[in-house]
């Protein structure tokens, strides 16, 4: 079989993109540089930033009045290609035109689109997005920097009061970066109004600190040694009123303050939420390293021998051991279906984003939502992968020539940053709760106890893709009670929806029961359980995901393939997940013991389509040079 | 209360050494050098390792008769301790005298000894354990180097065949080595007597690779940068007779092999069982790491705040939330019962290597699998461990002058090096399938169907630790019904036995039903079934250590702190294998869900001892330093 077939399931809305994309790549073979210093690296990516600038790729993502591509979806698809290649120049990129360029272009106005963003697009103006603080990261609604009003001067005055206040981990800030896009309190008046986004020049054209700002070096890191991440502190640094991006909130000449947006905290989630692009390209970005890593595991797995099998004269190849395939077998399906769930994301955030009109805020927050739960997800997904690829690789792994630890230390982080993901999976959790009501967005997750104490919570189930294929699985799901059911799609997906209602349910039950004491104490005795609501939830939804992904694919033996591997993700989701089955009357003991049986199985019978499957994912060969491979 | 009187408990016999070493290790603070190039890193390293020969610390385990110390358990502690700082240097250590001092002195003879162990001692003779192949790493006993004994010069020419047979990952080969232990295939009359060690020089006095000698370097590798891993290839390379380590096996002058074990395949795990030194010290410093990871962690935990608390004006601690206890405080608890079944084993390792007599088969046995066994189980321990330290500390912890990205980069090997855990896990449970009778050492997986097909295997449940204590205490569980048998140390003990009887049996009836058709697909079908058996083996080897400790603890007030977390590991132990339990009708429904309530209370109680809990590793000071910590 082909993996051509499989790849056109894959790549989805934006296949001729991504063919496009890895084109490029693979001759242009942005390939990593092995044991530079830190300021070698540096200056090969800030090289090869300025080469990416030229092939028109990073203005995918901005508007086509200022020489962009107006394809949102687009960029986030060739950003996330970009993690096959060496992750600082993906994250360095992402800084530059996804987080700096981006924030220009979402928070900003018209003045601001016509000074900076084409300057920004061929990377004249290198800038940075200034928002975790040293002491506030995962918090960033309380921020400490502030931006004062002077109205005398009409400038604005930026500060850090304390050092709990300097801006920390900021991408291009040590070497690279011209200006940034602080966030800070602002003050007009004598009055806070919140985080607003300012345009603050750091360097001079020499590359010198401008008087006022203090900038420090992160210095080394696990991994991403080719970012310049660094430190700035504000010393009564003035800006001019312009300096506001001013699109959620604004400041007159005289000082006063006028937004479209009443609420302080309401407001900075809106800005938050617009930035959402960053989140999801991490996401995309994770599930790239992820498969390239896989591809080299099953590669090596293919050709590695070890120990005779009796009365064999060739020795065993190493991925026709059930352990071997159990742990690379499973991951590659969950792997696709991570994919499938990116896709579908990535398609609602184009139509959100590109949508003529305003989008009403449910689907907004449906989508920040979904944003946060696919981005823990798969970055966690990412990281448990790649280390399982790396020790199936045994001594070999180890080599940075086989590229696996690489790629381990420099997504490891990814776990982190766009939003650390037990906090995310907390928002996420909220949504559900309280149906994506007020005040969703605010990150702070001691507020949900207060929220769901307050509502009556209906947990509703909605379906995210393929709504009425899956109605029709469901609907025929078999009543029967054999060992075939577990193979049955509708079942299945049945089975994870009634998980997630049942745990759902039972989350907001214990926070409404215990919401009469201690609010805090309440959330946290139950802080677990909530963890538990969005992780099932996420796993429904990339569910379904796959679900939609068989259905669009129109070749018989490709959709074969794809049927086994999605029976694949949910069985071993199940195996993985049993306890909660049995504890709730959902599965038998011996209908559990099958599910064990069944992902043994299936990982026999999906062994010789190893190769096949991570074919398909159609990684550009100089990605998959490792001396291991000879 | 005062941490002291938990270190007592964790340094056990050792516990004046250990306090030596440490107050040593703080002085010296062989700390971490960070963004060195490769080559100054190794310099760095190798000036270190000279430092540390110079402690005699080195000496602790060679015969005193040649200046050791004659301490095989202390040697094996105070390599331990080194895990607590530069790893690259721990490792170094463990090549020169572990490794290669060990092999001199365990498998060769008089001659030898005093011949070179002295200048191994003092490092004037830097030494590599050229065991792996290219070709071959868990399966050395079909390693293809050969050794051919030439009767007419007296010399054994040494060849590497193929280039699969070149010697990998070598560690002090790249750059430092002179001489290497070589495994290589004894050929002699034209007949193959299976691997043997063989002392070879491989550079001369101005570091130049001796004529027929290639040498190659690794490079860069995931960690461990200060260490020279090479490659070696030998192109008739001719040593005199006497270079062969003949303690098991010999060759005189005209040729004629003999050796006081007849098979080659038993004679080569009997090699392989006396150096079995370094896999122990590999779990030792894997547990170690760990230990230095969670002080980091708890820590920045416990002054580290975000989000506020409804009502509250301070910050919330992130210890205080539930999940991050949830991710710390468990791994906190796992990490002493390792600690404590390291300890157990070090004495056992002590007591049979410093025996007078020779020891009987099945005890050394059982120590080689308890050692594989708790190397695979500390080894993933401190993987899992570190990461989870790493992620706990959020963009600080990505930071390398704040240690932990560190940490993980560098023990990321331990469960690859000194065999790869999973081929380890697999010897175990065939130990244990074949009650450590004949050919247990046959790392081959696949012999193990045969085995098992072959002998009626009656499982034992042998207790390793506090025998007559845990005798006691399960005899006395109580057989009553309530949630209170959770904390129940008999209840416990009998329910960890119980679980892996019956894990066992299941297994060997498995393998015996099966091995009527095609071996390998008989064992490979099983193989998933037996890693568990091995695990839940490990795991209630591990319990008995915790136990034991606990018993010689004298301190009311440490007793009961240690009663608590050895409840949090079984009980966490309990949850996540809570499936199992159910499926097998050892747990209720209602039961096993209690056990997650459990480890949400214990996690909340222990909180507030967290801090006591890191601070009884006693870590020297120099080793906690990190820029997050202030
Ligand atoms: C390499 C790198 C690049 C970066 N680039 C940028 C950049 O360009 N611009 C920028 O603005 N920022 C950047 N960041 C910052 C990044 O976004 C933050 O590190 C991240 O948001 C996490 O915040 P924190 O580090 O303050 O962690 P914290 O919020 O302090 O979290 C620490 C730990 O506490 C836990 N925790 C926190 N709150 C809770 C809770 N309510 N319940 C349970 N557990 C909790 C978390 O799970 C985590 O384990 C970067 C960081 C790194 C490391
Ligand atoms: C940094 C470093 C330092 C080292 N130092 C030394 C040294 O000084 N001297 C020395 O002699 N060696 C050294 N080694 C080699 C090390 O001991 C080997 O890498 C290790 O034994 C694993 O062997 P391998 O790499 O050939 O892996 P393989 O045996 O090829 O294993 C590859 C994969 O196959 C799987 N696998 C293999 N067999 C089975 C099976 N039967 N069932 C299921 N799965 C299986 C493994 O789990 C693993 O995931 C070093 C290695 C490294 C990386």
């Amino acid at each position: 079989m082909n993996p051509e077939a499989l790849t056109v399931v894959l790549d989805g809305q934006w296949a001729e993109l991504r063919r496009e994309v890895r084109k490029q790549l693979s001759e242009n073979a942005y390939d990593e540089p092995r044991d530079l210093s830190t300021e070698d690296y540096r200056v090969w990516v800030l090289d090869q930033l300025h080469k990416l600038a030229k092939t028109g790729q990073p203005r995918l993502g901005f508007a086509r009045e200022y020489g962009g591509g107006g394809d949102i979806g687009g960029s986030v698809v060739s950003f996330e290609l970009l993690g096959l290649g060496d992750l600082s120049l993906m994250v360095k990129s992402g800084v530059q035109w996804g987080l700096f360029g981006g924030a220009v272009q979402l928070l900003g106005t018209k003045q601001h689109h016509e000074r900076y963003l084409s300057r920004i697009m061929d990377l004249d103006l290198p800038g940075c997005f200034a928002m975790t603080e040293t002491g506030h990261g995962s918090d960033v609604q309380h921020l400490r920097t502030t931006a004062t009003y002077d109205p005398e001067t009409r400038q604005f005055v930026i500060d850090t009061p304390d050092p709990s206040a300097r801006k920390d981990y900021i991408g291009n800030a040590a070497r690279d970066g011209r200006m940034a896009v602080v966030f800070a309190q602002l003050v007009t008046g004598g009055e806070s109004r919140g985080v607003h986004a300012f345009l603050v020049p750091i360097r001079n054209e020499l590359g010198e600190p401008l008087p006022g700002v203090e900038i420090g070096d992160c210095g080394r890191k696990g991994g991403l040694n080719g970012v310049d991440n660094g430190r700035l502190t504000f010393r009564s640094v003035r800006v001019p009123r312009e300096a506001l991006l001013n699109r959620y909130g604004d400041v007159a000449e005289d000082g006063t303050y006028s937004s479209p947006i009443e609420s302080d905290g309401r407001r900075f989630f809106t800005m938050l939420g617009t930035l959402i692009r960053g989140r999801i390209s991490v996401a995309g970005a994770a599930t790239s390293a992820a498969e390239r890593a896989l591809a080299l595991a099953v590669r090596y797995g293919e050709q590695r021998r070890q120990f005779n099998a009796p009365g064999d004269a060739e020795e065993v190849v190493v991925l026709d051991y059930r352990a071997h395939q159990r742990k690379l077998l499973p991951a590659i399906a969950k792997t696709y279906a991570l994919h499938f769930a990116q896709e579908e994301l990535v398609r609602k955030l184009h139509e959100i984003q590109s949508a003529e009109e305003e989008v009403d805020e449910h689907s907004q927050r449906e989508l920040e939502s979904r944003a946060a739960g696919i981005k823990a997800m798969a970055t966690w997904h990412a990281t448990k992968t790649i280390q399982t690829a790396r020790e199936a690789c045994g001594g070999a792994g180890y080599l940075a020539a086989n590229v696996l630890t690489v790629l381990k230390a420099d997504t490891d982080v990814f776990t982190t940053f766009e939003g650390d993901n037990t906090v995310l999976l907390q928002l996420v959790a909220k949504g559900l709760l309280t149906n994506y009501r007020d005040h969703f967005s605010d990150l702070s997750p001691l507020a949900m106890a207060r929220f769901v104490a307050e509502q009556v919570v209906e947990t509703v189930i909605e379906r995210t893709a393929a709504r009425k294929v899956i109605e029709r699985l469901v609907d025929a799901a078999p009543g029967r009670d054999d060992d075939g059911v577990l193979f049955d799609r509708g079942w299945q997906v049945a089975l994870f929806e009634d998980r997630e209602k049942h745990v759902l349910e039972g989350c907001a039950r214990r926070l409404r029961r215990a919401a009469e004491g201690d609010p805090f104490e309440a959330f946290n005795d139950a802080q677990d359980h909530v963890l538990s609501a969005a992780r099932v939830h996420v796993d429904r939804v990339v569910l379904e995901a796959f679900v939609a992904a068989i259905e669009r694919c129109e070749d018989d033996e490709a959709r074969g393939v794809l049927n086994q591997l999605c029976d694949l993700y949910v069985l071993s989701n199940l195996e993985e997940d049993r306890a909660w089955f049995l504890e709730h009357g959902r599965l038998t003991a011996s209908r559990a013991k099958s599910v064990i049986a069944a992902v043994n199985e299936l990982c026999a019978k999906l062994r010789p389509d190893a190769r096949l499957l991570v074919d398909a994912f159609a990684i550009p060969e100089p990605f998959l040079r490792a001396e291991m491979l000879g």
